[in-house]
């Protein structure tokens, strides 16, 4: 059982720049795509281990811990993908997915933290947020969906809701997934030529693709402002789908291995249960 | 692509006794074990076709029908290697998965069908209910939970429930996993041998074992009273796991078959949106 160290290149620290990453590289991983596979594969067994024994303590009432997964990204970068391929091959009875899409005029009534603190993980689960409340400081301050001072404000408020959060018990692996524009245009390109590929096209996805360096200022001062110690953000290349599967699960494995979950003691007497059982 | 036929053995009709029903038996499947998992691994490449499909429609908002897979069985039959082995084969983003407890005092404040009804999956979306309202006529009436007209009035109201259900484009498929008393004796002592497993054993299904009868009789009412035309039950004999995950695999095949779900057309012009995607 390997440490899963090498995911810690893509987190990022004081003086990060977006603007540097390199969406076509595969940081710390040298496999490339065929061992790459071969390696998901072999984590997958590794991230089912944990995840069960995880989810065995919340089912014995003694689960303290859970991991949050927030992915954020541009559109057609594999938020999908993750969720399918990482994701996916975890035992769903363990799993607590969020969709978020734009909000509801109910969603719209409340601060805007309150719909995603009512989908954070209990105890025992694996939570993933495809988008998050980071959408109300990225399209948000590039639509000017609220003001300038509100925006503002909401960083603040970021950190003080994982800071929580983090103390309660959650670990948070927040995972933008970086795509470069070239990559981009390919896949709404395909989307546009197969037709079992039209639902996911949207035509406002080219409006958001034309402001594509406004949200990149949007991400860099979302790092700049919110990769916290309790709550850091990894920025994973992601031209390469196979490297941001298998980064992302690393992440994962890296969160797991430091709850370090263990099977839950019996909390009955055992060889009393076996003569009980044994007699009917 | 096969009709996936042989599944309509499984179905209750008129006159149906459970006491019948083989556990160790696999009907209408001559395969064997190692062939069983060849055909669970190949109607897992078509069930995910049918359901991405089926979700397709939901963002597209054309979605007008869903499936709800409803998992009744006795502890140790097989319902969590359902929902790993079967659903857990299948695209996270489009299932909504419920595990039903002990009602809480919330739960207990209103009807029964209350905390099912919220539950209903959404258009284009796979439901899971693992465990459902039927504890509320299975073990409730075993343990007397509620007055003997109570229990009486809710196979109706569980009728028109699932009509109402129905008639909404909800695809009902009613599983009971019947295992035999012997069958869960090993299982259960398999449990009370293996720390990995101890977190599964609770004392409790020692107890509702020494009711096996009652328990039997409980089902046997259900399904006289409630395997209705547009919402069946399915007895599927659960000795042999594979057996069983092929068998519901086959079931939601059929469910899925029958919505027939097609790829979205292009809500946009498809050219017109490839020559905006190109200028960029």
């Amino acid at each position: 059982m390997n440490a899963h160290a090498w995911t810690r290149m893509l987190r990022v620290e004081e003086g990060f720049r977006l603007d540097d990453v390199d969406a076509d590289s595969t940081p710390g991983y040298s496999g490339g795509k065929s061992q790459g596979k071969k390696d998901l594969a072999a984590g997958l067994v590794e991230l089912n281990e944990l995840q069960e024994r995880l989810f065995a303590q919340s089912r014995s009432g003694i689960a303290a811990d859970s991991v949050l997964l927030v992915l954020q990204a541009m559109d057609s970068a594999g938020k999908g993908g993750i969720v399918r391929h990482v994701v996916g091959g975890v035992d769903p009875q363990g799993v607590a997915l969020s969709a978020f899409k734009a909000p509801t005029p109910e969603e719209l009534e409340h601060d805007f933290l309150w719909r995603v603190a009512r989908r954070l993980p209990e105890p025992g689960f694996i939570g993933v947020f495809d988008r998050s409340h980071y959408e109300d400081v990225l399209i948000a301050r590039v639509r000017a969906l609220a003001p300038a001072d509100e925006i503002e404000r909401r960083y603040d408020a970021i950190n003080a809701f994982e800071a929580e959060a983090a103390s309660s018990g959650i670990r948070l692996v927040k995972v933008m997934l970086h795509i470069s524009p070239e990559e981009q245009k390919e896949r709404l390109m395909e989307r546009l030529e197969r037709p079992d590929k039209y639902w996911k096209y949207n035509p406002g996805d080219v409006d958001e693709r034309m402001r594509w360096p406004e949200y990149m200022q949007a991400y860099q001062t979302v790092f700049e402002r919110t990769s916290t110690e309790v709550a850091p953000w990894h920025v994973v290349p992601a031209n390469h789908k196979w490297y941001a599967r298998l980064a992302v699960q690393e992440l994962l494995l890296a969160a797991l291995q430091d709850i370090d979950p263990q099977w839950p003691a019996a909390d009955f007497d055992i060889e009393a249960e076996k003569k009980r059982l044994a007699a009917t």
